[in-house]
């Protein structure tokens, strides 16, 4: 039997003009201009579902170029194909890698079959593109065919999940880059307030004096640590199954193919690549799409909490906490005039609620695997992407709209930790507990402050009396003022930043 | 062959006397006292799980032994079984639905099998009491069999499910029960309040001027709705497959089983019992539980909603909005002197994400039936009856602990009223939304009421001013008084009141 | 103080001529060409996160021109505002709801402010389309005003929500629509197999005979109970809040004005449209929504249901069930030769999870309103739409790519009925549960039919044996065939259609 | 003032006997046998919601007691308080580690107020049996009292979560270790059935050939990968915030306490406790409650796979898979004779889907905190730790009762193998992918294996052909046996082991 010259009647020479392919289903007219040939038309037709093509996520489809670039360097160098044939696809895969025929990726992002239609219209577009570069027509897949050569030793069980891994580290990349600035922004702020003292509220209920600083400035540690999970996640997501095949079992690779495609994926992209240890496990396992998911939700919740603090704060300006002002950024109301609304953190909310609905679209979709393969891989991918990307966007609406221009209300938050009964705890270690209850009911009852019945009540002298009921002393025992502890974490960012991206 | 005496060694009369009993799996003693028998002993080995017995859950223990009842009725009925055996399994069903042998029924609540071993020992229970009754020996099932007579017509497929649909009607009695307990709570808050103006806030910002009564009214329409919503849950849940035994075939059940069981049920539980249109189908749809779960979800978020707005309410009393005081329940800190805190709606809150935690475990389960079965119909009962519990129990502690002692500071809302620069709205009309907008804003930036600004501003009589900008006549546009809704709801609340119940 | 004169200078009279105006921010230059304004302008700067604009959802914009058009019908009734600008409001919201303009809705979905922008919006486009129709230049706001005129009586707490519960009701045609197909699909795939008999799997293991018509027959009755449960959402998403303005309290809206708004409305769209009873719960109660939600995803799960059976069946073809076969749609591996996947169920689970996602994100916007509002509704509003969109168009594809296709291996099937052991079931009557056991064991261990070992082993003639055993009678025991049920259900859904559809 | 003597009119000398304390609402009778005191009084009556003690959980009584011992000490070493009362708590603490008077600590699991009652209910107890100890009368808080001594340089803000973080330690151990029994049971599995050949299928349609050792070692490397992730979680759970007190302002604290309590706390565990960088971000940072429940859930999506699986595997035994056996444990039917259920599997199932529910729970209790606290921890550690409680039994019940009897039909799969037509892909090298599918596609429709039909359509000799097509050898390409995998990670668990466990 021959090698199907899968193929090459032109009918036309106008716009319209086709080329016939075939598969294990019959044949098919493609446009002779496309790249994709015959799964791909298949594809399209089969999933007219979302309208979202598989080219909205351009970091999954350059992923895919270089997998299949350092696969088919490994199989070059095994001698398993021909260097002229190699070269040229080398060629193809680099196009695709620096952005160039993103529009040849057209299969919906919620298609069937576990990737496999994304792989095969990457196996088709480098096949005809090649078949271009080394002067052949398109279709003539006797001198280089997608799935004999660009898809050699591989199959859709390994590589695809392969690209959505390295596509995952690449949407890392700008995440925490936009996590940083926005901590940076909080750091400023806090920077800015690191003397201001308001009073605390636990359960809403008025606490003990702190700075504005330390509010700020707990917004950006939690946006640091959320970074430094994503830091953790890069030496999980680069462990890849390249050369495992079909079911982890590696048939149709070359025994040495595994460790050669990982070798040059490795030096190609500057990523810790390594092989899977149980290559059978690997093929099912979506620990680390849950991981991902569970990171990306953490950021999510810690936004939510900037953000429902910040309009907790912003409440008023009559009847509410009055503490800030979150800049004014359009009409508030159709009817109330000027009133003026926190919509930059309501927007940050709404993000954060997108999110959880894909950390939910993601676990369902991991748990749902079935024996040698779970074929959902498409749907997560395509919602981890693009709740990364909607959360990247949204923290830089954030900064810039609303972090930056926040103003506060220094006097308001002085009144606020000068009238706090709760400051009465500060007299416990003197007078004890139950004593300084008294002061604190007292205080409240009539109106005045703690310090005021306190020099009443108590023995203390005066000046002892300052001294414990400092607010801005009391914010400040553990001994770190904002800006010290900005300088250093700013130095452990200097120092942590860059084994990060992909490129 | 004979009929297997299953069986009846009584090996010692002490305590540890056992009888043996046999299955397909092989045989084994079980204890002699025990009304239960070997199907129970092995579901009791295998299951150890959660230590959280079926008797937990009352309610559908005793609805199974509804269900038999009216199988056992509908057999005799057909002639199946006769009159001695019919009566004493009878007897033996209205003990346990008065509430005797609850704790012959041990098998955890986590258990595989999709409801089997609940209805085994519920067989082997009536069998045996039913034995003891006609003056035989437990194990005697030569005379009364387990699976032969008490199971007749039956099979887990359909009596499981209709025991849970039974149940889930059951406990929505005292959980509408005490959503309307609350809401009458929060209706008689809003009367107490119906004259005390206040400000409303949209997006945390001072809006329009509204009364308290109406906040508080608020409250109870929600909850109002959701007794409502429970309401049409019921003829949803009373559609019951019995007769259709093994996979809604029917097989095993004489024709006429299927109306003789469900008109007899109807008529011992008064409830509208129909028989499912589609039997086949009717086994594995899990709607009504999604249902149901949904329902309650919905009563959580109103609950958060109600708890949530209560701790913003409440906050303060410096730093915060200081609307109205919940009752002080305990010291609130151990180091912060005098500080109370909301600590009941916080509970409420806790409860809440109790339930939205088994609405995802029942949708899981709901979503994972295979073929003709599904078998997970155990976890979703368990869950669900669970969280309508202690949401039943939370709205007790919340009306008696938190609602009934909340006190208004009726002059700080009166103040808020009257100093929301929003109230402009009130202009819109005579000097368009452009102009007001101006009042507002220098109303805001001077610290005037808009009253005061409008004064000069405009050229509008004072009387004009007084009455557009009268916080207590702008509440009541919408013709209404608290008193009069209140009255309302209470009359409609009496008609509707009833067919809940189960009994 | 003169009513502001938005407006009007013209800079050039090139493409980028614009026009200022201002708000209470400040002044913007708008292009002159826009009929969206200030407001419009202010959102578009504000909420650059997901590119995705309102017009994604032509339903929602429709429905709001509605609203706007009932509005401006009221207020012209009660003499609020005069014909002629009554007449070009109308004449331009009706422009609106037949799709004109709709890029004039460029505002993104995630977008804070409750709808507020979305409103202005919708304001500015029909006050300057208005004035155009009235011969005015855009921008003259003095004769015809967005606040003043076409925002009149209302506000963005009534009007929003309005016209989201519109556009919800508007979705559910094209989704009850779907599901019907859908359902009628898998009703002639159970008409072609009604006398197909197989075997019923309950926990996967082999239980009693069934037909093939049985099973499909139940993916359809879980479709139409769907469908009932949609048009029961339809008279709750009736229930408005026109009139109630700010917060739910009426303020700037005539008294007459909510009963005339909700009568015009209920006219032109042919919708029970009715007003809210507690105008105030009405605001911030999103009960609706989670019922939309909570029934959508209803139908995910019965969706889920049927593609996971359908994979299920489809297994093989030599190592998995193989009852059926679902279509060939592409190949299914790179690297396996001829292996053909069942990619469009695969697909349907996915929209699945995405429509699971969609429940989260809801109930999480729900549960987060503040006091008199939930800020959120636009993430609720664009989930719902963009879950119900996807999911009406999957369930196109899995009809016409897949259910239309199935064929069913009626040999396998019947093998599988002759061959099941718990066909023993069927001689409980007459020999009793042990003795089948005895039976049921004995076929299974040696590999024969039940059929024969009873044919030795009980006395019962063959006669008996062979009716008693015989699968097709089995399955018929609750007298129904398939077709009559679809020519019940066929009259049914006649009856129950029509008052579904908005329009 | 003098120090309040809370205390001790003892009423009579019988059971009803009781002693008078007061807190800052006002005075109340507790049992003079208790060794709890008003405050914990308050929250029995005001907890009456779901009658979970917290000695439900004695991880968490018994590391709040280390907690307290480490702060007495760090307070003893700072001259804080005198030996003799020092010594007297401490010997309390270490009476309650060691689980004596667990029963002294009765309130409700769904208590508000951020854990409050649980510190106050901690130094009661420890006060009062230290009390005791020192020869004094219960009550006599003169001597010690529970806030000024045993709650000295504490606040609940820090010590509450360093009690879950270290409890949460604790029951990561048996967690683990049943993961690895689990894990090691699937090992051995593996092992016994290394050569043994079965299909693997992708997406449920036969695909090339593979050993059931691989099969049930990969479950065996999913839970290895859990047992790592546990242990990551130990560091981040070892960062605790002693000393910072209210708000993480470290008032009322010794300046040098902070690093004292944790220096001793660390010595006293073992543990590699740290303080938090941010003292004020980790009071309300949720983060690594999350990431635990996170971690959960990953274990259970695993669970979920092999109970799947092993279910799908034992599907049959006619119409089904018939890969395996698992073992029978009980009858599975009420109707059908003999007919036998994975109902271990089903349980393990239902186990996972109540932990995913766990993790909503925590999700939304971790997102809703407000300003300086998060008042829902007691909901989130109560839903791990019995969530994990749960998952741990639940993994024992799998082992002992279905994993460890499973048997193999090792004929079943080997034929499997000998006919999957995706078996031609190992031809793909040789013939290239389109000639395979036409061998792929011929053997399947004539029911003839690849081999045959390769035999006869290929030039390839015999030889080559049983070579490429040997299934054992298919299935070792990539080198390794199970065996010596199971080798080398038993090496690696003995190494990982140890620093996982609190004690």
């Amino acid at each position: 039997m021959a090698r199907h010259a899968t193929q090459v009647t032109r009918k036309t020479h106008r716009d319209t003009a086709t080329r016939l392919e075939h598969d294990c289903i019959g044949s098919l007219e493609v446009p002779a201009k496309a790249y994709w040939g015959i799964h791909t038309a298949r594809a399209l037709e089969n999933f007219q579902v979302s309208n979202i093509p598989d080219s909205t996520h351009p970091q999954l489809i350059k992923a895919y170029a270089t997998i299949k670039r350092a696969c088919v360097t490994a199989n070059e160098e095994l001698g398993l194909i021909p260097g002229v044939q190699a070269g040229a696809i080398r060629q193809a895969c680099m196009e695709i890698e620096g952005g160039r025929w993103m529009n040849q990726f057209p299969v919906d992002v919620f298609q069937g079959g576990a990737g496999t239609s994304t792989n095969m219209n990457m196996n088709e577009v480098i096949a005809n593109r090649a078949l271009e570069l080394a002067g052949h027509k398109k279709g003539d897949y006797e001198f280089i065919h997608p799935n004999d050569d660009v898809n050699k030793s591989q199959s859709t069980n390994d590589t695809y999940p392969a690209a959505c891994k390295l596509a995952l580290i690449d949407a890392l990349g700008p995440l925490a880059q936009s996590t940083d600035r926005l901590a940076r922004a909080f750091h400023r702020l806090a920077d800015r307030h690191a003397n201001d003292v308001t009073v605390g509220r636990t359960q809403l209920q008025d606490a003990v004096p702190m700075t504005y600083g330390q509010q700020f400035h707990a917004f950006a540690s939690f946006l640091k640590s959320d970074i430094a999970q994503f830091e953790r996640l890069v030496p999980r997501l680069a462990v890849l199954n390249l050369g495992a095949t079909a079911i982890g079992t590696g048939i149709c690779a070359n025994v040495d193919f595994r460790a050669s495609a990982t070798r040059h994926l490795a030096k190609m992209t500057g990523l810790p690549i390594t092989a899977a240890p149980d290559p059978v496990a690997a093929v099912t396992d979506m620990s680390v799409y849950v991981a991902v998911s569970s990171a990306v939700k953490n950021l999510a919740i810690h936004l939510k909490k900037a953000a429902d603090d910040l309009r907790l704060l912003n409440s008023g300006p009559n009847s509410g906490f009055n503490d800030i002002n979150v800049p004014a950024r359009q009409a508030g109301s159709s009817i109330m005039p000027g009133k003026v609304n926190p919509v930059i953190p309501e927007c940050v909310n709404q993000c954060v609620f997108s999110v959880f609905g894909m950390d939910t679209t993601v676990q369902w979709a991991a748990s749902e695997g079935q024996l040698q393969l779970n074929a959902f891989d498409p749907v997560i991918i395509h919602s981890l992407l693009s709740g990364m990307e909607l959360i990247t966007r949204v923290m830089d609406v954030f900064r810039e709209e609303c972090v930056n221009g926040i103003t506060v209300n220094v006097e308001v938050g002085r009144r606020y930790a000068e009238t706090t009964p709760s400051i009465a705890a500060s007299l416990n270690e003197a007078i004890g507990y139950d004593d300084a209850v008294e002061i604190a009911k007292e205080a409240e009852a009539s109106g005045r402050t703690v310090r005021e019945v306190a020099g009443e009540k108590t023995s203390l002298p005066a000046k002892t009396l300052d001294e414990l009921l400092d607010p801005i002393t009391l914010s400040r025992r553990l001994g770190q003022t904002c800006r010290e502890r900005v300088d250093r974490s700013g130095r452990e960012r200097g120092n942590s930043r860059g084994g990060r991206a992909r490129r």
